[in-house]
């Protein structure tokens, strides 16, 4: 599965400084604890100097600061300015994606107007309909459901049984982990006194490059107009957003949050785990928002790091738990207090 | 996409009183800031009555109200009673549901011993059990499993990739999102010594007529007897019911809530996002839970607007929040308290 | 469905000792309260020993205490010690799990180097991926996608259109609902001025022996080694288990949970639903977390039962609410305090 490269290719792969021994071979990579033989590793951290000492990888990837204050074991060490983004860098050259061979698998089902791009492949029991575009490089896994007038960019993966309803974009170097689904009809309904009605769910989703998205993940149709997740964006497992959402560039969702409609999120926000979002919230950029965290409806989130439900300041929210801790104590001072004015005033009909 | 039609042959379709010229034509809807010719869009509220006068959509749908305090540019406005209602009807007309071939793809399994109504259709790849009946103008969509024994009912829309395990029955006009689960087993186990042991799942689920149930939904199949979801039932992304739940009529429930075992819900009941049931809860009808609220097993939930973990009701829930901002306040006046007291009691001495 | 049986074979089954009439026939299995002939049912609780007496089941399972305290109508009683536990037994053979014919569907595609082992059946249009290995008396139903260097183990039940990717490992006795997802990539990125990169993700996931994985739930693989399920552990549907997570063996875990990731999770702990984790959690053996629990990154969840956001002991937890549901009396008070002081100042002046 991985690949060979010397410690030499490897530091100018990632424009390092190779100190030691350029010629050693490394295969693969692994961390700092287990790390031998023809491996590399990285310390980014101070704290794992004494590890890093002992450490029998053939090759470190380490920072200046730790060049110079350990004695290390290792054949080789490529010194760099971010070693862990130069540990990643060097395991998508050790461990290549996976390689199909290009062409469309004899069980798939493609309709006769969808254009499919060079080198690209579509998976067996696949289907993508009518006049959908998939592009070049662009893997298309077993059972994913590419709907009619999809675009699909380049390079992209879509894995097992992902499904994209007819008519949603998606750009290019974008990943979606299986059983994705981008383009369902968005939580619309009218009631009258008959029940409910469904809302049209008419516009479409727009995914922009470099975007990846996690397994189950749910991303719903706009009413009107689109769903946007912008470029660089990443979204971890099972995260709902809703119709008509706006989420920015280079935002980082993690698994179970929820968003609801029309919500707006700026770019580079950083939003936790099973957050939920009451529609038309709009986050700004440079905001940070907890785990578990709570959002009301229509709310603005300005920059700093939120947490709570409903959300507030961390160093509110901190303080706020602090308080709690005492509820206990203040009861019992302030029954103590009332005691001592009984006192008092007891005393003082005495005088 | 699309359909053409007059503002004339609209306003009689929503029973609506049309002001100005019939005979304009109308391809689509928009909302009413984005809307321009041959589109039409609605007011539903005085607040937009200064956008609604500057609109350029060829048709307006407004209320009574509406039409006496705004001069429309529009050339053709309807009076109607619910102009978001009439929208929602009209935008059903101007953009039907897609239209498959009727018949069996090549691809598809399809049992023998099954019956597929006439003008049914069954996707690529997708399964179809053995005694399964699928009724008439039901579209099973790509990768879609039903099971042995399933009952689809007439006009149903199954997205791809659906699983309908053994035995379900589903009613008729019922939409079923890409990758929704019914029927899985139960959580249900019994423990001894040696650990756990499959407490028996053989129960089923029935899905009554008009429901909705959003993408990757998930509904277990009842331990013994069977899991319901009532008429006109509206279920959002990612919900989890729980086995033998009985869930009501017109109920609607929003992304990523979980209901737990035997918990009813009884008709028109609201429940928001990420809502967690305890077991064996009740929710009367008239209920609304807000999101994010817990609720403790067993408990009964009355009529009324409840919020917060565990749930209480929404004005002792905003008062204890009011409460919670003041707790710094609170320890802080006690403290004074304390402080006074103390010099209380010593210019009480003095005297 | 199901197989016919006499009270007399079932109570061998269960080791019980038979009261009455051993020829009874029995051929399903019901709930107390519905029970009626040649069906079985339990009784594990003196609450029901009301219901019990009237019971028209043919045949009851009860323990030694509510023998000398009912008289029962049935006219086969099975006294045993734990009737939960022997009524689900007796389901597993009075509904045996579906039997498909062994073999692989000629819709399914599986390369030619994969290894399907005598028994086993892999569905219409499931896929095998390349040096993929799956036991004897394994289901791999419709739709489900087995990647490359997969190994599944015997008699596991693969339900539609789950994703393995390549290279996890499954056990014996394994069943994963529908959907379910092992093996995507963690969600670890390493962020530069230019955006985020992927960390390495080319760990693996190991599900160990008798467990059972519910319907949508996604376990990521490792960044570098493992992600570990252990043996007889029990994830209810729609639980997401981050990349390098390591849970025990026998653990419970409701619907909706998230487990961020490097959680480690010891034996026997139960855990309840839409309950978040933080990274690098650790949870001891006899640990029991409430629903909706909130954990903080790094924690440690000593033995005992756990409730809140963040986690406290149950007890504690139970207090601070009873705190807070008097914060408005505390207001009182300490405003009635106020002007206490203030009256007592006013007298101290006079005098």
């Amino acid at each position: 599965m991985s690949q060979s490269k010397t410690a030499g290719d490897l530091a100018t792969l990632v424009k390092g400084r190779l100190v030691g021994d350029a010629s050693v071979p490394i295969e693969g990579i692994a961390d700092l604890e287990n790390a031998g033989e023809r491996e590399i590793a990285y310390v980014d951290n101070e704290k794992f100097f004494a590890i890093a000492e002992q450490s029998t990888a053939s090759c470190l990837l380490v920072a200046a600061t730790a060049l110079s204050s350990v004695a290390f074991r290792a054949p080789a060490i490529i010194e760099v300015a971010n070693p862990k983004l130069a540990f990643s860098l060097i395991a998508q050259v050790l461990y290549p994606p996976v390689q199909r061979e290009p062409g469309i698998h004899p069980t798939a089902v493609v309709a006769e107007s969808a254009q499919i791009g060079s080198s690209a492949f579509v998976g067996p029991h696949a289907c993508v309909g009518e006049y959908a575009r998939v592009g070049t490089n662009t893997r298309i896994e077993s059972g994913a459901v590419i709907g009619a007038n999809v675009e699909v960019g380049n390079e992209c993966v879509i894995h097992p049984n992902v499904v994209l309803y007819d008519g949603v974009s998606v750009g290019n170097r974008v990943i979606l982990h299986a059983a994705v689904c981008i383009g369902a009809d968005g939580f619309g309904y009218v009631r009258n006194n008959m029940g409910y009605h469904k809302f049209p769910q008419i516009g479409t989703v727009v995914i922009e490059d470099d975007v990846e998205v996690g397994a189950h993940t749910c991303i719903d149709r706009a009413a009107l107009g689109r769903t946007r997740i912008g470029r660089g964006t990443k979204l971890d497992n099972m995260v709902h957003v809703g119709h008509n959402c706006d989420i920015g560039e280079r935002v980082v969702i993690a698994a179970q949050t929820g968003i609801s409609g029309s919500v707006v999120i700026e770019d580079d926000a950083v939003i936790g785990g099973q957050v939920g979002f009451g529609d038309h919230t709009r986050v700004q950029k440079g905001a940070v928002i907890g785990s578990k965290a709570g959002i009301l409806p229509g709310k603005i989130v300005r920059p700093g790091v939120w947490w709570g439900i409903p959300i507030q300041p961390l160093d509110e929210y901190k303080r706020m738990n602090a308080h709690l801790g005492r509820l206990g104590q203040m009861r019992e001072e302030i029954k103590q207090l009332k005691q001592e004015l009984v006192e008092l005033r007891e005393r003082l009909k005495e005088k």
